[in-house]
């Protein structure tokens, strides 16, 4: 059987999309936690040039970069497609997954990472952002349609890390009044069983992001 | 007959790439030159998100980011595949795709948008970050092999423009000493007739790049 090994740590959501992906086509693997104060030489040779989680090695081969992994599996592993096969569809599957990565994590993450002006500012341009997510996902249950694809998965984590924002910084950027389509989304992907199985304990996320932008905010 | 059409404008490298991809493929297909100072109403309404160039129009449907478009030529035209079969293959192609918009350009633009120790920061960085090219070119005459592929036409650029540096700035980036193969890549890439025959005109590229670089280092 191909061997598979998934280097990732306990908390990151870009771990998150390569289990869901895996598990979601029921590949089995094996998972290397990486400590990322401490990366290991496996990682570091894996990846020398962004040293970064996820890895997916594929029988010795390193695959990096968590969205291009998406693909490789999705290539390598046919069942429960990530991505649709009509090549306008796929073009506009890989322009939303981007946009997720690109635009609408850095604006979310700037909220989350400062104070006062700063803040305000970042959440009006993450709302600017998502609003374009909500119009995409007018009569649909997922951005996939039916089942689950690569920009549920590449959005995935709002689904559960955004009440992160509202437990530290103690507001809401995903309401339901303003995103009524978005937060449907977030409620449904969540509770799917691969999805809700493997969400980290809230009660170990909490003191690490608090932890986080306690020390963004000492920058 | 399918009708192409490609919003581009005559200077961007980025709309380059796609007037390549067509080309290599032998696809016929409609110019629409933007004005990026007065962007049409068709550019605004194609890629609403971005509103950038490239856009490519297939029967009416935008498709747009350039590595996005590749991958899309790439898959609608299957003749002169700019992607390798294999997925691991394929993964490799778009890191190094993605490696050299997400790395290599910035670093470089930065050189060449900045004066004194910023400018020489930016020159350490981008021949930190052009070595991994250098190294991924060994044995090779193409990054796609004996043929071009994704990754020379997302370098593809640096084979003509770079030169706009030395012209503009004085100095010269990838020499024959530091970089023996990209060097020796860049001009058989440069050469190749399809490419050749479509680069834009120095005499236009210099005054144009020089009023960037005058408007950058006034900020």
């Amino acid at each position: 059987m191909a061997e598979v090994k998934l280097l990732r740590s306990w908390s990151s959501p870009f771990g998150l999309r390569i289990v869901w992906a895996l598990q979601l086509k029921g590949i089995p693997y094996e998972t290397i936690y990486e400590d990322l104060s401490n990366k290991s030489p496996l990682l570091l040779q894996s990846n020398p040039i962004h040293k970064k989680i996820p890895v997916l090695l594929h029988n010795g081969n390193a695959v990096v970069e968590s969205l291009i992994i998406l693909e490789y599996v999705d290539e390598t592993w046919k069942e429960n497609p990530l991505l649709p096969e009509d090549p306008l569809e796929r073009a506009t599957a890989r322009f939303w997954a981007r946009y997720c990565d690109e635009k609408v994590s850095p604006s979310i993450w700037e909220s989350f990472t400062k104070e006062g002006k700063e803040q305000e500012e970042g959440i009006v341009k993450a709302k600017e952002n998502l609003k374009y997510l909500e119009e995409e996902l007018k009569g649909k249950k997922f951005f996939g349609g039916e089942k689950i694809g690569i920009v549920d998965i590449a959005l995935g984590w709002l689904a559960y890390y955004e009440s992160l924002f509202e437990d530290i910084v103690g507001m809401k950027v995903v309401t339901k009044e303003e995103f009524p389509l978005l937060s449907a989304w977030a409620a449904t992907f969540a509770d799917v069983p691969i999805i809700k199985d493997n969400w980290p304990s809230k009660d170990k996320l909490i003191p690490k992001f608090q932890a986080i932008r306690d020390s963004s905010l000492k920058k």
